[in-house]
């Protein structure tokens, strides 16, 4: 059986770490998976995001980022995603084409009809089965980052983008909005919660999806 | 006065050598301009051209080329020529929205409005005021390139691409396309003759356009 399976939400939502303990689950249950992220997941694809992430490239103009976005995902898609799909496989990607409705749609303020027409065409239609959207208010997430960077050692703050709340929070509204028009695949999950209490949700859901029989 | 010109045509029309003439002759005649390129440009844009050309990048999908291009465009648009524009300057492009219809869209078969729909949203709709279509037949152009190489000392012939002569020839009938539908804005310009007659007819028409007052 073949899924495409994404993860959405902001940094600080513990998107990673959920799609990380799917992944452990496919494992165990000798489940064919295959486990990607966006931007990058193919050589030019990262090459792509190396341009779209080079903290030099300031002069950057939200539309070129849109067509950055598109232009690696239509790679990822084809060399890889698709590929996946056709040997059986469930595939899990770490963020798709919500994500740029989000933060490039509805947080730099690129009309939402554009970015979709766009990344219509980079994906060829293709759409996730499903997708879990981890749901955190901007505050939390940005605490949680906070807490992970120092438990990493990092203790710069400037990297939480202390002074961009209200584009976070327009990001997350965006989000909200996509999950009342897509709520046939999206499942939004409350992320405020401990590792164990979210996965649990994910993993039951999952389970509906393909069938409990298939994975006893 | 502002004025948006393009160059189109193949490799081996004269193209590059008619734009450099058009910049000198304004040059002599003190009106300010801008010379510019597609892909590149801009840092960024010249960034992504790295990526469209690098060699090794065998795998690149046709969607992702579409959208390379156009992020390029993008960047270029907004950081190049209509700032050039806005300060009262001519600029002449080599190669615009006109060679990704041609070359990806009838060339590579990508869509043809698929390619117009995702470069309106690059380019913001920016039009060019006037475009000078070289037209070659692909035999011509391609001896013109040979003896161009031969000239450089440069006799390696797989760079001549000698067995796409037919999607040289699709490519040839999309500029002819494109003409038929913007004969309001396109000049088709014979580039199988001199170089010195074929800039006397640019020259004639590009004083038309300005009104011939302005530029004794």
């Amino acid at each position: 059986m073949s899924l495409f399976i994404t993860f959405e939400g902001p940094d600080g939502s513990g998107k990673s770490t959920q799609i990380k303990l799917l992944a452990k689950y496919l494992e165990e249950k000798n489940i064919p998976f295959l486990l990607t992220r966006e931007p990058g997941g193919t050589g030019i694809s990262d090459q792509i995001r190396k341009v779209i992430l080079d903290p030099n490239n300031k002069e950057m103009k939200n539309e070129t980022e849109v067509l950055l976005y598109a232009a690696s995902r239509a790679q990822h898609v084809r060399e890889k995603i698709i590929p996946a799909l056709k040997e059986g496989k469930i595939v899990l990607c770490d963020r798709f084409v919500d994500a740029s409705i989000a933060y490039q749609g509805y947080g730099l303020g690129v009309p939402i009809e554009k970015v979709k027409e766009v990344n219509l065409f980079a994906t060829g239609n293709l759409k996730p089965d499903r997708t879990y959207l981890l749901d955190i208010s901007p505050e939390e997430g940005k605490e949680r980052m906070l807490e992970r960077l120092q438990r990493q050692g990092d203790t710069s703050l400037d990297r939480i983008e202390l002074k961009e709340s209200s584009y976070h929070e327009t990001v997350r509204e965006g989000f909200h909005t996509l999950y009342k028009e897509n709520k046939d695949r999206m499942l939004l999950v409350h992320a405020n919660r401990s590792v164990e209490e979210i996965f649990s949700d994910i993993k039951r859901d999952f389970n509906e999806l393909i069938g409990k029989e298939n994975i006893v």
